[in-house]
């Protein structure tokens, strides 16, 4: 029983498949057929399978949800995945403390700048409140992107940009495009926890990379894109999640001409470009848009509530992602949301908006490094923007029963193996430095801590 | 900002060159400094020029004129395949006639009601504006959505219902959650010729049973089943698209038991539900959310610019969905849009919205009935609503050659065979009688005809 229910909850055997002969079973399994034969009756007695007279059995429609993406458990009591921080952090109660969580509080975002596009486009046209828009979408938006793509050294002609549901569903349209199931696709090691629940979604073989304060580890880099042959590489570059690190100019340049020799197609997510302080070595600055495709989103400075992201990539990809979209969404973002968007893009306070954002969060830095190391969390590196740091936790602990822990005292972390495709970041942590400034987060974190390390 | 750009444009500032300073502007021009202090912000935020801290600002190396994204690329030499009409109806000239396009003309849309709920919104706290929002999407939503399944006799619990970012978006994360490259998917033939697209991306076999006035032809349905073992049905009941037709009691229940018989998981795409003059036989009513996935959207009657589906189904299913929602788009609808949806579908203006949509579509059938039997064209039923007719051209004529000719004049029909997945359906179009006002149409498709049928 516990075989058939194994390769139905890892998608082995989907509803409508039929299942190994008994006398197949018994034999592969090393168990009677009289066995098998009760382990049948019984999986078809709760209804997981179902007999066809004279043609055997099959796994039911009703069975289990077929892609085993997670056990179907409550959040709270799920394992720790991919998916734990995400769904702990979209779903926290609003006293939670969310140290763990990829986004800045209500209160650093620009909401009076939204407030005013808001009531700007109650005041226009019906077809911008009630009509489903281009297929490529905001005529406005696409050309502030074009310029600061420009402003990164990247060109785009009009066919070149297409704007989508998030930021999220522009890396996966892409994976759409280009991967089929069994594919191996390289990260970095640790990426974005995301990136790693997308990949396991396109079933494809996920392979990591070391990545260092200056990139990823261009020996093992090579040496892997030679052994696995993968067909695409994920990254964000700009500053990386979860470390906050910036890639440097020699590793941006091996990595593009590695991937370049071995013809691997990659997605540059730049979500967190604006928090740079500085200008950063892009791969699809060194690139052009040949095989780099360059993604990003306005949730991170912008809004998370009005939802929109884009892909930069060559013309010809983009007419094919443009009809995926439609059959698969019948378009991307909302044409209302991507105007209000544009709106505050264009808005002479933007840049005064991201200035401040970066002196906050510069001092959030330092504050939280100083907090962190009093409980004996260290920072990978002290990153030079945004607001991830990347921490170690004391000898003997383990961030993912530190997590744990610490949700029973209504705070939620994000334990480093979630971002690890290895499994080898159980000691760290990713802290958002802008949701750290509550000093119960390190009590209780150093509760945690001292609960295993004793 | 003129002046700049003058200075920009005429090479008296070139790339790199420092701009005056603002009390030298200010004076230079005769205008206040903080109008120059503005105006450098908003050509910071265009990309013209950037400003370096401490040191004033310098025209940027990529000030250039604004791209000309207006002109889109609409694929007008494409096939006339699926996507077809989608691309023409999205990407038409604001001039084009849309008989065949799949959505009510702006001015028949509750944008006043719109308006109002952005205004509230405005006036809400930043959360709303700026936040990812929960998982499952606006409580005040699904709350909605639960009453209107409830009045269909669909019982639903909270953990049952899931907002996603559009209709379409819908039926794609449940067919991938079922689906497997290969599998085989039952469609009415006629079907709306998105889920041939859909499908289509999904890698999958798609087999048509033949449409009748009264629902599927029950028993080829049975024959099918019994011959192809599909995975699922993907259907639009209430009003079915594009026949307008209405699936019998007797029908639906036919259709329901040979689906259970065959163990077959069922999309019933209900977008149309609020057309429908009358109660309709839903194969959700009938079954409850056990094998059927009900799904749903707002873009027909309330706004397609504030884009927002929803998944009724299975508590073990929403659960994975919700998995799979996250790691494919990191959320699904625009929280902001989902709270202007609600208000509006709350409001007591919606019922009367709804109410004189009813009217005038009635009115537009028979007119549009009568307009297309004088140029030969013969409605294959008298829907009883919304706002689909389904015509068959005189003998001879090709519904994709006319579509092709009466595109030259700016009117974009759509042929039978996009919806046709046997492609048996080359004298039929659908036209919709929301869009069909202008005598225009009927000039144009005539000439086209004559121009086959001599």
């Amino acid at each position: 029983m516990q075989v058939i229910r194994g390769r139905v909850a890892s998608r082995v055997l989907v509803a409508g498949d039929r299942l190994p002969s008994i006398r197949a079973l018994a034999a592969e399994t090393g168990v009677s057929p009289s066995t098998v034969v009760e382990a049948y009756d019984r999986l078809v007695a709760e209804g997981v399978i179902r007999a066809r007279r004279g043609s055997g059995f099959y796994v039911c429609a009703t069975a289990l949800p077929p892609l085993a993406l997670a056990q179907e458990i409550a959040p709270k009591e799920r394992d720790i995945d991919p998916f734990w921080v995400s769904r702990q952090s979209l779903d926290a109660d609003p006293q939670a403390l969310k140290p763990g969580c990829g986004w800045l509080p209500a209160d650093w975002m620009p909401a009076e700048a939204i407030r005013k596009g808001m009531r700007a486009l109650a005041r226009s046209g019906d077809g911008a409140l009630v009509d489903y828009g281009s297929t490529r979408g905001s005529v406005a938006l696409r050309r502030i992107i074009s310029r600061r793509l420009a402003a990164d050294g990247v060109e785009t002609a009009p066919d070149q940009l297409l704007l989508t549901a998030s930021g999220t569903s522009a890396i996966d349209l892409v994976c759409r495009f280009v991967l089929r199931p069994g594919d191996t696709v390289v990260v970095d090691d640790p990426c974005y926890f995301n990136f790693r629940a997308l990949l396991r979604a396109h079933q494809v073989k996920i392979v990591g990379v070391p990545y260092t304060p200056s990139g990823p580890d261009i020996e093992r880099f090579e040496a892997v894109l030679a052994a696995e042959r993968p067909k695409l590489y994920v990254t964000n570059n700009g500053l990386h999640n979860p470390t906050g690190a910036m890639v440097s100019a020699q590793t941006a340049h091996r990595v593009l001409s590695a991937l370049t020799a071995h013809d691997v197609t990659i997605i540059e997510d730049d979500i967190f470009a604006d928090f740079a302080p500085e200008p950063v070595p892009h791969l699809a600055g060194l690139d052009g848009l040949d095989r780099v495709v360059r993604i990003g989103s306005f949730s991170k400075t912008v809004s998370a509530s009005l939802r929109c992201g884009y892909i930069a990539a060559r013309p010809d990809w983009i007419e094919g992602l443009i009809d995926l979209q439609i059959a698969a969404g019948f378009g991307g973002p909302s044409p209302a949301a991507t105007e209000i968007v544009a709106g505050v893009l264009a808005g002479g306070g933007y840049r005064r908006h991201i200035e401040e954002l970066q002196r906050k969060l510069a001092r959030a830095q330092g504050e939280t490094a100083v907090a962190l190391g009093q409980i004996g969390i260290e920072p990978w590196i002290l990153p030079r923007g945004g607001f991830n740091l990347w921490g170690q936790l004391p000898d003997g602990a383990d961030s993912a029963q530190v997590a744990r822990t610490a949700l029973v005292d209504a705070v939620i972390a994000a334990p480093g193996n979630v971002y690890s495709a290895s499994g080898t970041a159980g000691r760290f942590m990713r802290f958002n430095v802008a949701q750290c400034g509550d000093p119960k987060i390190f009590a209780v974190l150093e509760k945690a801590i001292r609960s295993q390390t004793g």
